[in-house]
């Protein structure tokens, strides 16, 4: 027979963007993951899970002009020409759900999702292409008390993954007011509107006086290159300014200096008892501007919020890649979007949500040292006779049947060496080593290699003198043993 | 300005085949994975989390002769003009993951991980094109107390979800065995090969006489349909039929026939060894033939196979959608696949897993009434008076801190019936109702809503008689008197 022609070996790698999840960090977002929902569940939330892939029709990014999808999401044509797509985000695929399922739902519906989202955009440091969302959305509640609801629930759970009081601020807007700003200053094009948000946005960044530069002629920014401007007069410039400078002293200084921006804009007014109702429910609840705190400067870049919008961010300083230090910033947003089920059914769906983000919250629990990783290794029975298997079997079942994670050593077992460097890896508690000359005395050796491992470090230290690291004894007192040992370091 | 011409509305459907998880079904499944995952880790395995995307190359899928992927996946490319795809399986991606990070981890890589998979295949009753596994793979060990280990792994893991001893099977048989049988046929060309297999394979099917016309000429089947056979000569099929009827009264006698049936080969005399040592380990740990058994019937589809193949199947009998009683079949499945690996390094690594379908395990368990939700809807506090939100939301915060699931009814409060229909299809226990005459005496109205239920079912039932189904308690007593009905019903 011919041989076939080989085939060039396949590249061992993660698609560019993704990356591999080990151990700890798998567990631990696991159990955040659990912590929230339970959280959303106690709130009356329900769980939904949909797909990972839905029609590009559903997501809403199809451009009709060409014949590829949108940039931003991973997309494909199925063999019926269906174009399909990974979900970007936990905030369309329910409003797809609920439009489907609309007949059967409970109205509201409160649901709550989690899982990976997929963006197709450029990968950088911490930037992955796949990451975690946990979401609770409210359907059909057009009342602000479900906006509110859900930023207290938002507090709520920013405290129960670690989060303490005082580390963390959720702070919210209501797009209705900048829409109310845009009408005050007589901006009625789309583009333009979008213009004067973008700059809005860089107000943490650049300040008042370099948001005036932007709405004007432009500006040149930190690295020499010239920003072009909005082109606004200073005059039609200065309501946003007003706007941007409304946080006042308290939720009602700023209430009432918003009120001032919007002049006569009734959509403007009508933002601002919005946040007006938001902060004297949330005040009623007791979550103060300690927790939770009207802020104009609150944009979210989402285009689909229709009302209110907010964001929570950590408050405390870590240092960046460069050793400088900074805010570590968002962690989670959300707010009102009232069209996004209409798009399928026609009719007005009013909706709010909020969406976590669970790998950024890791991250930074993980920065400020505050995840305690319950992960241990399991004790590792060495194997000296490879005819006795059975018996090295034996051992690690009695060891599990006593709730001891533990299993036998299944590599190649000539150098035993390997095996301990073995157990070293895996971070394993404790060693068991039978070999022939224990067989026959009825003992096994119980190596403690957390000891073990202190000792190496420090050889000196004189507490450690009188302890053996190293105990043998009868095989019936294996799992007694191993126990007692387990309980030194738990 | 010109009107944006309308855009038609997007359907409201999930993609062909794919499908939405409601409530329980969710939380089932997930405290389903957390069980296995518990198992796992008990037995020493480590998570793992790769992203479901991976390259097209690494997964192994890609035909060079052509344009286009394999069939089977859902595959596109990136802006670099990569292949990419959605993982088919959780077995191709740790063989990659451990080419990659091979110099990190340790030897041997004991990893479970779960998560969706995506099949590029027809949808059928019940077959969606996403679905859940819960894999546990050893990596680096060449000994068959590997593929032991996770035999019984697999059986402590059914009988933890709920499937009583005697309610499945695991059965064993050996890839080497096969391929010895076809080199005492003399079957050498590897499409031959692959037909002999796929025959074997229906040999539940189609009996010993069915097998034996689809060895030769071929056969008419239950359709009418003529099925073309392997073209084998009687004398030829005979090893064939000697394997396929192998199976003794107990694992000894199985093996004895198999050491026939393989006749001169090594490969397969290599096999039979392979299957008594997996017998004589697992019965040494006390997995005897009512739980894993040796069965020379099973095959398993996927071509990376090496050696020990195993299948865990549901004993039980359920109803097929025409009412017809069957037996519910496989749940779980695995093997040796020495050679994934080594795709990549050039190295042989050996490895051994197993890999659980999780959704049809759900499946099976739901079938059996076995599945016992915890789900329980929220209590709800209802709405009489839309300007005292605040007051209601303090009652649900007191429900909460008191640890008792609880929302207010966020809906359109003006018809009070829909209030109440919801709380109803929320399945909620409990609904708090305080109107302006409530509010002026301090005291609130709590109606028994399971109780109620019962009495619309069956209103004449004497012993609800006395027991009323609402209460009027003092706004204080609200947490205290929730709490006592809840507790009714726990």
């Amino acid at each position: 027979m011919a041989k076939d022609k080989k085939a060039p070996r396949p590249k061992a790698q993660t698609p560019k963007g993704f990356r591999d999840y080990f151990g700890a960090e798998v567990t631990e977002r696991a159990e955040m993951l659990a912590t929230i929902a339970g959280v959303y569940r106690h709130y009356g939330f329900d769980a939904l899970e949909s797909s990972g892939v839905e029609t590009v029709e559903a997501l809403g990014k199809f451009l009709p002009d060409v014949d590829r999808p949108n940039e931003g999401v991973f997309a494909w044509q199925d063999e019926d020409d269906t174009w399909m797509a990974l979900r970007y985000d936990l905030t369309a695929p329910p409003a797809r759900v609920y439009a489907q399922h609309r007949n059967d739902l409970p109205l509201p519906y409160r649901r709550y999702a989690m899982g990976p989202v997929w963006r197709n955009e450029k990968p950088g440091p911490g930037r992955y292409r796949q990451f975690y969302q946990c979401d609770a959305d409210t359907v059909g509640a057009a009342t602000v008390a479900a906006d509110a609801e859900i930023c207290a629930m938002l507090a709520d759970t920013l405290e129960k993954v670690g989060i303490p009081r005082g580390d963390y601020l959720i702070r919210v807007n209501n797009r209705k007011v900048l829409n109310g700003v845009l009408e005050a200053m007589g901006v009625s094009d789309a583009a333009q509107a979008a213009d004067v948000l973008r700059t809005i946005d860089k107000f943490d960044k650049v300040g008042e006086a370099g948001v005036r530069e932007l709405l004007g002629k432009g500006r040149l920014d930190a690295s020499g290159a010239y920003i072009d401007g909005v082109g606004l007069s200073e005059e039609q410039a200065e309501p946003v300014i007003t706007f941007l400078t409304s946080k006042g002293a308290d939720n009602a200084a700023t209430l009432e200096n918003l009120r001032g921006a919007v002049g006569e804009s009734a959509v403007g007014a009508e933002g601002v008892t919005e946040l007006q109702q938001i902060a004297d429910l949330l005040a009623a609840q007791g979550y103060g501007p300690d927790r939770i705190v009207i802020d104009p400067s609150v944009v979210r870049g989402l285009g689909y919020y229709t009302g209110p919008v907010f964001e929570a961010e950590l408050t405390f300083e870590i240092l960046d890649e460069k050793g400088r230090k900074r805010q570590f910033g968002s962690v989670a947003g959300g707010g009102r979007y009232d069209d996004l089920v209409k798009r399928f059914t026609g009719q007005a769906v009013p909706a709010t949500g909020v969406s976590i983000g669970v790998d950024r919250l890791l991250a930074a629990l993980r920065e400020k040292g505050r995840l305690t990783s319950t992960e241990q290794g399991p004790v590792v029975v060495t194997v000296m006779d490879r005819d006795r298997m059975a018996d090295y079997q034996a051992m690690v079942a009695d060891l599990r049947q006593a709730g001891i994670r533990a299993e036998v050593y299944l590599g190649n077992p000539k150098n035993f060496g390997n095996q301990l460097k073995y157990a070293d890896k895996r971070q394993s508690p404790v060693a068991v080593i039978e070999g022939g000359d224990e067989k026959d005395r009825g003992v096994v050796q119980i190596k403690d290699l957390i000891l073990g491992a202190k000792m190496a470090e420090n050889a000196t230290l004189e507490e450690w003198k009188d302890r053996p690291s190293q105990y043998e004894v009868p095989r019936a007192d294996l799992v007694a043993k191993v126990r007692e040992i387990l309980d030194l370091y738990s």
